[in-house]
């Protein structure tokens, strides 16, 4: 059998492990073609390709569940559940999608675009099997970095709690996230993954206790002692999770299959919640993944042979992230009270620019944003100036720590949100959409968003130098390649805008990342006989109404420029202003509307939502009936 | 020296015990005096007097720094610090706040509403000292439920992991959160609660070992099973936590000073993350409060004799809290796929009335927010109707989770949003004010809010049959006493307002507990010759603005009326609307404007902010220049 044969993972039920062997290795290929093609999560899933195969020989997907922690790491299931024929189309718009999802296939059993959900949402359909009375299994997979997210040891407390509630939670321990893991726990799993394979905590206890040199001494004393035994038997492996009411079952090779799906076995016939900690290596089996783990957990296209990126056509500007970091870096250097924070996303938020840098002035807590944010909090408290760089869907995670560690408490943290706005391949788990609604209803907080990469410089300048609660958000990707700032690094006034450009028809506010497309869509209407003002609001709290309001009036039609959700975004912000000031232009909101973005490149996106400067410029021709020959506006009539 | 000149904590330095156990007896007096008179949290502060004395006994508070988590457990604390003169006033309007406030006191180094933050803030600050080469203590005191919150295991990953940063985590275990804890780390710590008192567990090992009973045979193996042995040979108290980078020190008797004196000193001189697990007796010295700590957690004024409430001097119609669970057995009896889940807060939600009548449709998952709502998420895959129920400002701890997990993927979860709006004397951090913002940006979520308390129990017929994501919102305290529902158990029209009243001079629309002030509002300006329609809107998302937006254009003047932030919440829905409408009616919109709202009475609260009905009706009468005599205008003109 191929693998281009498979639609159902019951397919692999029974086979040899030979043949089992040679599909994984089908896996592999089929995976590392498609990513080098076009780009994607790499390591993640070359690293449980046996994993896999081995936990579906146990399972019937049919009946049985099981979820996958962060998608990333479930392609070499997308390639066993009917998804082979269409996987070169993978984050491609309207293409197999870069995570889970429910929606696309009836295998994908929860999606998950963000860590640490799986035990959480797994023991919430055990806990309705059995109010169901009915018997199938569950399982979740869930990696070693996301173990350290708040959520999934709340889940851990709680399904260990439940002794009767049969659960695996397969543990693919590969000691890293997307960098190396941060934190005591993963120390822990480390020590683990260094001791005698395969063992089951509570059971065998006599028999592995027999086997100690002291063994004849003690045994008579066994019933007495017998918790603190078992933890002298067998090394105390894995004791944290029985101590919270899981049996423990490992370490167990992640890339022998035949070991997995005896671990596996074992683990359902259990019962109650059980543990299987799996140690694979991230990026098996592709050498040159293997060696850079931190390089290959996700790729641009690129060359099999030599692991090298194919080079774009043109050099690119630099990207946003990287300008961020560059900058704080140059503040930090004089500055020793500033402190980057990243929750494991070092590489994607260019932090490890800083850590290279400046290490003492830089802090990775894993993943465990809720922590990140109440520890800027603290570190604030004490004169330091804690600079969170978090993206602005991660951020969701830290929000009620937002509110009140931050924001009651008007500390200055200056929280940084990349990837805010539409972020393209990653879908709909990933869109920045948010921020400016849940950000923009919080006292004391400032919000500003600047219009290219030099300006996100002076908006890291004034992060630092404000003495309150206040964030910049900017957008995935690259800038425009305008110079850097080589002098002017003054703080920007907190709530001034800009006007880029006059015009007497139609007064445009761009927000962001939006303000250059503001600037095009001006040079388009000015085609059509329309002249615009075009403002740079720079910041969406506090608005800039002491500009905006008497333009808004007098020009009497407002078009807003954002790269976010509608509902209660900037856009937003501006028509609370029009009406509490009793002024009320035609008011045209452009952004993103009450649906969800899917995957697809940001252009696509913004084309499909008419967010490119034609379609803006068309939108405001329309709204505000201008543009039109005496002729059109006659026939219309 | 007398409780009431003790001004600084320092005070009582060097103090002889017998000295130190009159001023903790003083200390009881006061704070059980005060709670009988005024109400408020009284449990929690009685277990932890010698706790506070103790460590304050081992803390210079004008260097060193204390992170209290969740502040309803420092009255102590406060008593010390300068607040014993206007305690009297807790919780009252101007008055000392209820929890820890940095504005309130320089003792309060971090405020708290929230629990589980502690041992994150505390961590900053340890992190800022070293930093700054400063060398002051930093301790944090959590409680055995707050450990359940996903962000101090977190922090504990974290902190366990920086080896060389010393702090002092004191775990104040007294078995309960607010209900008897849940989950697999309460009865870790409970198991420990039984061992031997006062240990170290990585000292004296040998010394140790030596007194169990075969320890001659195994002495000369000490070396190669050191490791396993700490565990055997202290019986392994505290491995989760010694394997997590904490030494572990305990369990000290919370109620002996000077144990806990010297265990408190030995933990500050351990060095690097040290927890010491306290055992405390919630209520302790008040019998009765020991004997019922549920009910003693936090009290209206009460007869300190019998401990029974004082009656109030009218009977009170129901709380929307028990209407809301009481209807939601109802439908549960006839419907077993309804699960209610609390997150610690039976009591307040009143699902302990789901838990007493169909226990295996009610989930308690301890304090763990998010971990609830992706639970919610993962019964909801599997054919259950999940009704998480949890107070407004709790809810910001699940957001990431209700926008990925129920939201992104359409499942039928059935928020239930208790305390919403201005909730009174607990003050900003228990503010519901934020909601309507927060989740109105979310695709496929459908929002809702009662009039009164009737209506509740229709929308908990609709959130109940209601095939996707649905929330509704309530606010804290009792309802109006109107007739509950008997018959008409059907599901309300999605997005259909209700009109309660015509008139033709101003647009009144109400949303959940504004729509009964919306009517006294009518009638106010009806007295001064304006009539008022009032829509009772019901939903904020979706809006009616079939019914809304011709009435609007039709009437010209709109005041919205709403319990929440005004910044992004629904009356800025409406502005929404209006102008992608292109009708541009004036429009007041009544709320919370963007402020935190300090604790005082609700109706306190209230008419500072504007909120009471005559002063809206003032309000509507200004913007609108209506119900003026024409002398009136004429002079104003």
């Amino acid at each position: 059998m191929h693998l281009s044969e498979i639609t159902h993972p019951n397919q692999l039920h029974g086979l040899p492990i030979s043949q089992l062997e040679k599909i994984a290795r089908q896996i592999r290929d089929k995976h590392l073609q498609t990513i080098a093609a076009s780009g994607g999560h790499l390591g993640p899933g070359l690293g449980v390709v046996e994993l896999t195969l081995g936990l579906y020989q146990t399972l019937d997907l049919d009946h049985d569940k099981v979820v996958w922690d962060v998608g990333h790491q479930a392609y070499p299931h997308k390639l066993i559940t009917g998804r082979y024929k269409d996987f070169h189309t993978l984050r491609q718009q309207h293409g197999v999608a870069g995570y889970l999802k429910r929606s696309e296939s009836r295998f994908d059993h929860f999606g998950a675009g963000h860590a640490s959900t799986s035990i959480s949402a797994a023991l919430g359909m055990a806990i309705a099997r059995d109010l169901k009375g009915e018997n199938y299994k569950v399982a979740a997979i869930i990696g070693d970095g996301a173990l350290t997210g708040g959520m999934a040891l709340e889940a851990i407390n709680h399904a260990g709690h439940l002794t009767k509630t049969n659960l695996v939670v397969v543990l693919n321990d590969n000691e890293m996230s997307i960098s190396p893991n941060v934190g005591a726990i993963p120390r822990y799993l480390n020590k683990m993954r260094l001791s005698p394979p395969m063992q089951f905590l509570t059971d065998n206890l006599e028999e592995q206790f027999k086997q100690l040199p002291f063994s004849e001494a003690v045994t008579p004393e066994l019933s007495r002692f017998k918790e603190g035994v078992k933890r002298l038997a067998v090394s105390k492996v894995g004791a944290v999770f029985e101590e919270l009411g899981f049996t423990y079952m490992g370490p167990v090779d992640g890339h022998n299959l035949s070991e997995l799906i005896s671990a596996f076995k074992e683990a359902h016939n259990h019962g109650g919640p059980v543990l299987v900690h799996v140690a694979t290596v991230k990026g098996k089996g592709y050498e040159i993944a293997e060696k850079d783990q931190v390089g290959y957990h996700a790729q641009s296209p690129f060359d099999i042979e030599t692991g090298q990126k194919i080079p774009s056509n043109k050099p690119k500007p630099p990207g946003y992230s990287k300008v961020f970091t560059e900058t704080l870096i140059t503040l930090a250097e004089k500055d020793p009270t500033i402190i980057g924070i990243t929750a494991a996303m070092a590489q994607g938020t260019r932090l490890d620019l800083l850590q290279a840098k400046l290490p003492k002035q830089y802090i990775d807590v894993g993943i465990a944003e809720q922590h990140a944010v109440t520890l800027a909090a603290g570190l604030a408290c004490e004169g330091m100036k804690p600079v969170p760089v978090i993206y602005s869907t991660f951020l969701q995670r830290g929000y009620d720590q937002i509110v009140h560690d931050i924001c009651i408490q008007k500390l200055p943290v200056f929280l940084a949100l990349d990837r805010a706005g539409i972020v393209g391949v990653d879908g709909p788990t990933h869109q920045g959409m948010y921020d400016i609604a849940y950000l923009r209803c919080i006292p004391n907080l400032v919000l500003m968003a600047p219009k290219d990469e030099a300006e996100l410089q002076q908006m890291v300048v004034t992060g630092v130098n404000y003495d309150g609660p206040i964030a910049v958000r900017y957008p995935r990707g690259n800038g425009y390649g305008v110079p850097l700032m080589e002098s002017g690094w003054e703080t920007l006034p907190i709530g001034k805008a800009e006007v880029l450009r006059q015009g007497e028809d139609v007064m445009l506010v761009g927000y962001g990342s939006m303000v250059y497309p503001a600037m095009q869509t001006a040079e388009i209407l000015s085609e059509h006989g329309v002249e615009a003002t075009v403002i740079n609001a720079r910041f969406a709290k506090p608005l800039d109404t002491e500009l905006m309001l008497p333009m808004a009036k007098r020009i009497g039609r407002v078009a807003t420029l954002e790269d976010g959700c509608l509902m209660g975004g900037f856009g937003s912000a501006l028509a609370e202003e029009f009406f509490d000031a009793g002024i009320t232009p035609a008011l045209l909101r452009l952004g993103v509307p009450d649906i969800l973005v899917d995957h697809a490149s940001p252009d696509q996106s913004k084309a499909e939502l008419g967010l490119m400067p034609a379609q803006m410029a068309e939108q405001i021709l329309k709204k505000f009936e201008l543009g039109k020959s005496e002729r059109e506006l006659a026939e219309q009539i």
